[in-house]
């Protein structure tokens, strides 16, 4: 049968999703511990990987099992294998046709940023930190431009080599509270480190580096190095993952 | 010239506020940080101690210096040199009578919750779990018997040997935002532990292990035995200190 679980975790100490030989990842930790219960080996399917240190609220990941643990344990089974900071929140029989990556209708990323002359212990891993004063409702504005159906290559990683880089932005929303800044990005799909270059690129417009009307020419140029900084990943979670 | 700090720091890794021989404390730390800028032995005092684990949004210490180093740019000039779990949020010029403990006025302590059947990897060390449903009303309830002046030796560690235990309560706010559960206890001031088992006690209460109007007879029988459970420090922040 094929499970589907609901996953959250920290980032902080893992070298993000993908398995890798020697590193600590979140696939890593989760394979290990399922294969141990299950008395089988698990390969574990993502709705798509994160990098080292980016966080997840929802993330979501298939399996197939022939094991005949029940189907929606898999939480009280696994989760005391785990170490605190990954956790299987939920855990579902899905189709056998379903897949956690292919399936994915919209995915949405939060970045948390807080406002601050000095660092802030409580935020330190789950916040980026500005130290500057931004305008929010440029970086509003300049959002708008953003969403719709795009060819995103200039807001992908260089190194990214992905042909198709046309994607749909279906809503960015910006949260001021107090201090805190939170962006949510919901689209499509996203590329490598996508999410960060938007909103570090929303960022630099919000502290007047860059124009709001250049969003336009990021677009129509498909070239990295005309869009904004790239943000660091601690400030990033994986949201939510729509089927 | 004696110089007041405000201080934010994650308890986790911190054997609470009090130099403790070698124990990473909180005052240890940054009496190391400040004495080494400051050329000169610096001794903090703050507001009140907190124990291991526990967090704060705003502690407050004063100390005195015959440094010329300018009293407002402790933070610029202290923060490089800490870890990234405590920092000076602000400095300030004080009057040599002022004192950081014997001047509070109010002091705040919020104490966090999630309510989840799972534990949830973001809100480890930030946050207390609470894997049962309980009835918010029925803590409100209670909790409003326990604002006034009252004799708190029900509410107070066991070990702690104070005699006066009369304190004034002056708010217990309750809030609710999805699976996070939020009090915040405002008082005159708190004995050991006192805070953690007024939040345990009214949990008790939510949860209907204890009734809503055994408050009365908690706070009659000037015994700790009569009380609730001690929450862990993991949830506990203090909050705010008012002069």
């Amino acid at each position: 049968m094929r499970i589907l679980l609901t996953i959250e975790y920290n980032g902080k100490d893992f070298a993000g999703w993908q398995s890798q030989p020697n590193k600590r990842t979140v696939q890593g930790v989760l394979e290990d511990a399922l294969s141990s219960v299950c008395g089988e080996k698990i390969v574990l399917n993502a709705s798509g990987r994160t990098d080292a240190g980016v966080h997840a609220l929802k993330q979501m990941a298939h399996f197939d099992t022939s094991s005949s643990l029940p189907y929606n344990k898999y939480p009280q089974i696994v989760n005391h294998l785990l170490d605190n900071d990954v956790s299987i929140i939920n855990s579902q029989l899905v189709d056998d046709d379903f897949h956690a990556r292919f399936n994915v209708k919209k995915k949405s990323y939060l970045y948390r940023c807080y406002q601050s002359k000095v660092s802030r212990p409580l935020m330190e891993n789950f916040a980026f930190q500005l130290t500057y004063d931004i305008d929010v409702e440029k970086m509003r504005r300049a959002a708008a431009k953003l969403v719709g159906e795009h060819d995103f290559t200039s807001f992908k990683k260089a190194s990214d080599i992905k042909l198709d880089c046309v994607r749909t932005i279906y809503d960015i929303s910006i949260n001021q509270k107090d201090d805190v800044l939170e962006f949510i990005v919901c689209g499509s799909g996203f590329m490598h480190n996508m999410v960060r270059i938007i909103v570090g690129t929303l960022i630099d417009i919000g502290k007047g580096l860059l124009e709001e009307n250049e969003i336009d020419v990021m677009l129509e140029k498909k070239n990295r190095s005309c869009a904004g900084t790239t943000l660091p990943a601690c400030g990033l979670y994986l949201y939510n993952v729509e089927y």
